[in-house]
């Protein structure tokens, strides 16, 4: 079809809209009482058996969208203490501070034993404001990443054999990596903590800043790319939305410059079409070897 | 005096040691009840009127060692809700989860309003652990930025005149800018998004993880090296400590790549006196222009 080099492949479906797509449905919840919120984790974004850290944080970022005055993330930090699993969660927020431009809250996703206690899950911090009502002033340095055009970039469903580590997520997303960060699905890392893709939604639904706070743990470990195949569990996860993001495919870009003592940084870029620098993230993981 | 080039400035008086110094005298609690602490914020870590925001986050990473079972901060990330003044202040904590490696605790710095009612000031999470536990491996490819010698560096005694926003904090520490990072001093900013100086404490204190959550946060703003003179608050700061200090001096390197929409982020990396990159810092701050 006559697409630009850089747009998505055209979808065969209409596409999803914000608001209507699988990822609104996955994170949608039902008020319990002001400030707590029920939601079925779903299972569909998962990576072997774990729930994707960015999935959740997103589902989090919801809740305080709703408990806030303020709609959009700014920076949010998230602390992950425990394992979670599909099915029934809770989350629990906490004003802690209104104010005219940004507003600060709190909240925990929280699961249940087996006895029914609730377990936590995830904690967070985070400061809200509206990005609409920002000024327009720009004086960047960031320059996007060099990317191959998406059409020279590989998916999941391009290998011949099922991608190690791909799984449930792998269909919710649409995720074009760099082959210049693939070598480790061939057995040859490059030995450089880098890793680029385009990302978007698989069903066509285009960014908004919460789908952000997924874009930014939603590819594979830089740590693949260092010659290590074990888990990487996040510790903890900061993600600064910059901007709304312009629809289109975003580009991702993540980098580890520091491996030691058992833990590693991955640092998040995310770039949409129109050039603009719309989310930064940081996490450090621990390193587990297999 | 025969000192290699790297070595800081010999001082007159004997050297204050970790436990024993101004900095640790400045951010001692005193334990009102289990989680609870009191303190009485120093004016000694003062720009202008403001509490230096790293100053308050080692007075919160102090009261979380002490409430914690692990006693290192790995991972904080804090939320600057209201300005700190100095003068009487209460810390409280609270135990998210412990571990075995990590622990996980939040933590709120609050003062009193004209009413005596509590007013809270920043509240952090964080996770803790053992850096001495730590296993060696190490596979950064991270290099320390390029630093002149101290003594080709300038702090503020080395002017003709004070530096714009030099204050008391600055009698408290050992701060030697790079030139080519100093150009805003003369009238002449760079246009770069940099900072960098030789880091340490004035009266001789080796660094510890605690004061490494001073060092991320007290260099002069990157945004005077942009041009912009204003006030840039902290909205949010997570450091990761990596490795515990080497005595010696600290070389901070802070950058600024995005400054869009009334804020910027500024990145730290801390680097000891054996080249081992000891702590990575995000934040973001809003840009008040003047």
């Amino acid at each position: 079809m006559p697409e630009a080099a850089s747009a998505p492949t055209a979808p065969a479906a209409p596409r999803a809209t914000i608001g209507d797509s699988e990822f609104d449905r996955d994170t949608a919840l039902t008020p319990r009482e002001p400030g707590v919120y029920d939601i079925d984790l779903s299972a569909g974004w998962t990576i072997i058996s774990a729930v994707n850290g960015g999935y959740l944080l997103a589902v989090l970022g919801r809740a305080l969208a709703d408990a806030l005055p303020h709609g959009d993330p700014f920076t949010i930090s998230a602390h992950y203490l425990t394992a979670s699993q599909p099915g029934p969660a809770v989350v629990r927020t906490d004003v802690v501070r209104t104010g005219r431009t940004l507003s600060t809250g709190q909240a925990s996703l929280l699961q249940y034993d087996e006895q029914g206690r609730e377990v936590e899950r995830i904690r967070v911090l985070a400061s809200y404001g509206d990005l609409d009502a920002l000024p327009d002033d720009v004086r960047t340095t960031a320059k996007p990443p060099a990317f191959p055009p998406m059409e020279h970039c590989f998916g999941p469903e391009d290998g011949p054999a099922p991608v190690d580590g791909s799984s449930a997520i792998t269909d919710r997303l649409m995720l074009k990596l760099d082959p210049s960060t693939l070598g480790w699905a061939l057995g040859q890392p490059s030995g450089k903590g880098e890793m680029r893709a385009w990302f978007g939604l698989a069903d066509g639904r285009d960014a908004d800043p919460l789908s952000l706070l997924l874009a930014v743990d939603a590819l594979p470990p830089t740590a693949f790319e260092i010659g290590i195949s074990g888990w990487v569990p996040t510790v903890e996860l900061t993600v600064h939305i910059r901007c709304r993001p312009a629809p289109g495919p975003l580009r991702v870009s993540i980098t580890t410059r520091n491996l030691a003592g058992g833990f590693l940084e991955e640092d998040a870029e995310v770039w949409d079409s129109a050039d603009r620098l719309v989310a930064q993230s940081r996490q450090l993981a621990r390193v587990r070897l297999s």
